[in-house]
C-alpha cells in the first residue's frame, strides 16, 4: 500500500472479527463468515490485498445477489480412504476445505498421500492459503483451481480457461515455507488495467485483442483476453489445471462457469488439493529442504514465498493495513 | 525422420527384441533389458526418437562405464498404504516402476490416489511413458523427474536443475489420451545444437551464455545454460519439480547429480508419479473429458498428445523406422 494514502490499521484478531461482521451483515451463516474471514485475513496478512480485503467486495456482492449461497452447508464425503469429495453447495470454497482439513491431514499422514476434490463452489480466493495450511502440518501440498473464463491460448480469441493457478508449498525444518502460487496467465488482469490507465504498452505475450490477435496495446487487451504464460508450455499447464480442477472434481469447466463478479449464478468452480507426507519417504526431508533452500539462495536464486512470509511476520507484530477509504466503505455496511 | 535417408523398418515386436539383445550384449540382466526395451520402443513408437532408440546409446554407454548398474534389483517398499518407495539401486528408472506398477494401480483404484517415489536411479527416459501407462488403466496421472543439471533461471549462470519435466495424462471414454510431457526449459538442448550448426540466432529467453547473460547466439548458448520457459513462472515450475522429484523422494538434487552422459557415477535421479482414480469422484469423468476435448478442438485448440497417439497407431500398423546408420551401428554391437 502507498505510504501517502491514509490507512486503517487492524490487529489480525480485529481484522478477522471485522470481516466476519461484514459477512454476517450480508446474511451469511456464522460458519461461512468465519471461514471467509480467516481466509481473507490470511491473504491480507501475507501481503495479498487483491485476494484479501480487496476481494471481499466480490464476496459481499455475491452474497447479496445470490451467486454465493449465504448459508451453504458443504457436503463432505470420504469416497475412498485417501479421497475426500466436497459439494460446496454453491457456497464459498473455504468452508468445505475447513471441514475436511483435519481428516485430509490425517489421511495423508497415515496413507502417504491424500486428496480433496471440491465442485460447485465460488472461486477459491488465494490458492496459496490451502497449500500453506497443509505445509504447516508437515505435508507437501499441491493445489489447482478454475473459475470463470479469462485466459486463452495463442491463435484463439475466446477465453477458454480461468487464470487456472497452481499452488505448491513445503515447509523446511526451520519452519520456512517454500510456497508457489501462480496463475497460468502471463500476467494478472489488474496489470492490463494499470497499463491502460498509464497509457503504457504491454509486453508481447500478455494478451490478445478482441479479434484474437496478439497486442501490445493495453486498451485493446482490455477488450480481449489474457494469454497463458510461456507460450505453448504454459497453455498446457492451464489445460492440465483445467482437467485436474474441473474435470476430476466434476466442477464446471471454465467455459461453462458463470462470472464470479456479477449475476446471481454460482461459477460452480472446482478445486483439487493434494497432500503428501514426506517423512514417510525420507525422515530428513524437512532438513534437506532447508539446506537446499539455503544453497539456492547463496547461488542467488529468489525463493518464491519469501516475501509473503516476511509480510505475515510483520502482520503478526503490527497488524494489517486497509486503505481508509475501503475501510470506511466496509464500515458503513455493518452499521 | 527425413524421407531421403535410408531407414530400417522393424515391427514393434522385432524392435523390442532388438533393444533387449542390445542391453543383454552390454551385460544387463534379462529384467533390465526387458524393461528398458519396452520403454525404448514405446517412446520410439510414439514418435519420440530422441528418448527412444536415439537415447539408447546413452544407456549402453552407461552400462559399459558403470554409471548404470547392469543387473540392479530395485528395492520396492510400500511404506504406507498409498505410498510406494523405490530404491533403484543405481540402475535404470523403468524397472522399479514396472515392479511397482500393478500395486500402484491397485492402490490408486482402492484408495483414490497413490504415489510412487523413486530415488537412486538413472534418468528416466520419456517421462510420458509412465503417465501414459497409468492413464491406460483409467487413472489420471502426474509425473515429475530430475537429473543432471542443465537449466538455470534468469540472472544465474550455473545450471541449477535438470530439464525437470512434468508429465500428465488422462484417457477419455473413447480411449483418446490427453497427454502432456514437457521440460521446464524453454527449449531442448538439441535445438541449440541445430541452431548453432545452421548458424541461426536463437529466440530471447532460450539460454544464457557462460557468464550468465542472456544470449541470442546459439554458439554462445552451447557454452552456457538453458533457461526455464516462461520467465519466473517457469522457473518456479522447475523448482517445484525439483522438490517433488528429488526432495520428496530423497534422490540427489540436480546440483549433486552426476552427468548422465559420461563417467561411471550414477546421477542418482528421482521420479515421483501420482495416480488418481477419477471414477471414484465422478463416474462420468471419462465421457466428460472426451466431450471437453471435442469442444476444445472445435474451438481450434491443439490438444497435447494427439501427434504421439497418431504416431503410435501408425507404428502398430507399420512398425518403427530407425536411420539405417544407427541400426547398423547397433547391429554391430550384438554380433
Amino acid at each position: 500500500m502507498d505510504d501517502d494514502k491514509p490507512e486503517k490499521r487492524l490487529s489480525l484478531t480485529d481484522a478477522t472479527t471485522f470481516a466476519q461482521q461484514l459477512c454476517l451483515a450480508h446474511g451469511t451463516s456464522y460458519a461461512v463468515a468465519s471461514a471467509l474471514a480467516n481466509a481473507t485475513v490470511s491473504a491480507q496478512a501475507h501481503g495479498q490485498h487483491e485476494v484479501g480485503f480487496g476481494h471481499l467486495p466480490d464476496y459481499l456482492s455475491g452474497f447479496a445477489t445470490g451467486r454465493i449461497a449465504t448459508a451453504a452447508e458443504p457436503i463432505v464425503t470420504q469416497v475412498a480412504p485417501a479421497m475426500i469429495r466436497c459439494d460446496a453447495a454453491q457456497g464459498i470454497a473455504q468452508l468445505g476445505f475447513d471441514r475436511a482439513f483435519p481428516v485430509l491431514c490425517s489421511n495423508a499422514h497415515q496413507l502417504g498421500i491424500a486428496l480433496f476434490a471440491q465442485f460447485n463452489a465460488f472461486t477459491c480466493g488465494e490458492l496459496g492459503y490451502y497449500t500453506r495450511r497443509l505445509a504447516r502440518e508437515g505435508l507437501v501440498a499441491l493445489a489447482f483451481t478454475n473459475g470463470s473464463p479469462l485466459l486463452t491460448v495463442a491463435g484463439q480469441s475466446r477465453p477458454l480457461y480461468s487464470t487456472n493457478p497452481i499452488a505448491f508449498a513445503a515447509a523446511s525444518a526451520a519452519g520456512r515455507l517454500l510456497a508457489i502460487d501462480q496463475a497460468s496467465s502471463a500476467t494478472a488482469y489488474v496489470n492490463l488495467l494499470r497499463a491502460a490507465e498509464a497509457g503504457e504498452a504491454i509486453p508481447a505475450g500478455w494478451a490478445v485483442d478482441a479479434q484474437g490477435n496478439e497486442t501490445r496495446s493495453a486498451r485493446e487487451a482490455l477488450h480481449g483476453t489474457l494469454l497463458a504464460f510461456g507460450g505453448g508450455r504454459g497453455a498446457n499447464i492451464a489445460l492440465m489445471v483445467e482437467v485436474l480442477a474441473a474435470g476430476l472434481t466434476g466442477a464446471n469447466w471454465s467455459l461453462d462457469a458463470a462470472d464470479f463478479r456479477a449475476g446471481s449464478e454460482s461459477p460452480g468452480a472446482g478445486m483439487l488439493v493434494i497432500g503428501i507426507a514426506p517423512r514417510l519417504l525420507d525422515e530428513c526431508f524437512a532438513s534437506r529442504l532447508g539446506e537446499q533452500m539455503t544453497r539456492l539462495e547463496a547461488l542467488g536464486v529468489y525463493l518464491p514465498g519469501k516475501a509473503k512470509e516476511q509480510a505475515y511476520a510483520r502482520a503478526v507484530r503490527e497488524g494489517i493495513s486497509l486503505p481508509l477509504s475501503a475501510y470506511d466503505a466496509f464500515k458503513a455496511q455493518v452499521q
